[in-house]
């Protein structure tokens, strides 16, 4: 374990699920850090970002020591193993359930995320409709894998929350947001029982409370977005 | 360690750069395994795979004594935590390093390999010229990174064979059959000395001759699929 004389900083942006996720493991770690807000990820990277991430620029990023690690889940795995004996580890200790967790955390970013953002972002209305779909048969997969690794118990991890619960629980507050600006609830009571309860489970827990940002301050946000992206929109057919 | 009695099974396909990075890591590990491959994964999927891999339906799938693994990447770190002590891990033991490791190995397959697919797969000269530039730009990244992480040690793993070896390997028959194909090699003396050494270094490793495919066989076997495109192509625009 780190000991004491650990400087932790994190380059994030709050709206951020990738960096909601680190700043969740750091939460459940019980582990301070300074919490570096980028002023603006769209336009204007500051050149610590830029140094620290000189391959993605993007972030979240962590730095330990000065030392930088990229991409949320490699650096949820980075806190769960260089700051152990805190709490149980995220990760599982027998290989097989740590490679379930991994499997689906990667559902998680590689196909459930990216058609979720499709049914809303999408540039047709094909698009939206077959994002919508596939949001759809992500959530079925998902409701069932928390139904055969939680057996019961309520959290992907047992009775302590694991890698995959981080993982997923970085979208909850988007849950409630994408609920407010479009009438749809990612889970929900119909289609994903077992997740939709999970979601109020995890969303009440301290470290997730402290984490999570509200839901009409995302809501704000993405209507401020999506009225800059139009005027950009104007402006550029005015031209 | 899992004991003696160990069951390992591979649904695999032997062209695949994923399949074979799974081959190397239990090459490796010194593990043997039944090698079961499917007749065509492009049409007719086993029941088997199916059973094994519902959400995906894709090779390859390590059964460990009946147990389904997915996911190369995942089931090369599943293979190297359900079976220590063989050898060295391939992940180090710093987590510092092993988040590094893991950070370029998510390189390979998010970035370098579809670059590289796009430069000779794509649909139009644009989308070639595209994919061969940011497939440059890779090559760059990694040419540096091998530098910095191997410290003038012959492996990504130092002395020995790490992750990113591993992960990275996989590729070297289709560096070969790459260039015999279409003229350029993925590492070459100019833009990446250090990895046009290491393709050969570790090439000639046993465990890697024992699993990488001949590339002429690679090269016969892109011809084949791609007259069987053409052919297909030609009878969907007589119909």
């Amino acid at each position: 374990m780190a000991g004491g004389g650990d400087e932790l900083k994190l380059l994030g942006m709050w709206a951020s699920p990738y960096v909601i996720r680190v700043k969740l493991a750091l939460g459940f770690k019980g582990l301070s850090y300074e919490d570096v807000e980028e002023e603006d990820v769209f336009t204007g990277k500051s050149e610590l970002l830029l140094k620290s991430n000189p391959v993605h620029k993007k972030v979240p990023v962590l730095l330990h020591n000065g030392k930088p690690v990229c991409e949320s889940q490699i650096i949820v795995q980075y806190i769960d193993e260089a700051f152990v004996g805190t709490r149980p580890s995220f990760l599982p200790a027998d290989p097989y359930e740590g490679a379930i967790a991994r499997f689906w955390a990667a559902y998680v970013d590689d196909k459930l995320l990216p058609s979720w953002l499709q049914s809303f972002g999408g540039k047709t209305e094909e698009e939206k409709a077959e994002g919508l779909k596939q949001t759809l048969a992500a959530v079925e997969h998902m409701e069932t894998a928390f139904k055969e690794i939680s057996k019961g118990k309520p959290f992907f991890g047992g009775d302590s929350v694991g890698y995959l619960d981080v993982t997923l629980g970085a979208l909850i507050a988007w849950v409630h947001a994408g609920e407010k600006l479009t009438g749809f609830r990612l889970f929900d009571a119909t289609r994903s029982p077992l997740l939709n309860e999970w979601v109020d489970r995890f969303g009440e827990l301290d470290a997730a409370k402290a984490v999570l940002p509200d839901a009409d301050r995302l809501v704000d946000y993405t209507m401020m977005r999506q009225a800059k992206a139009a005027a950009a929109a104007a402006a550029a057919s005015n031209n």
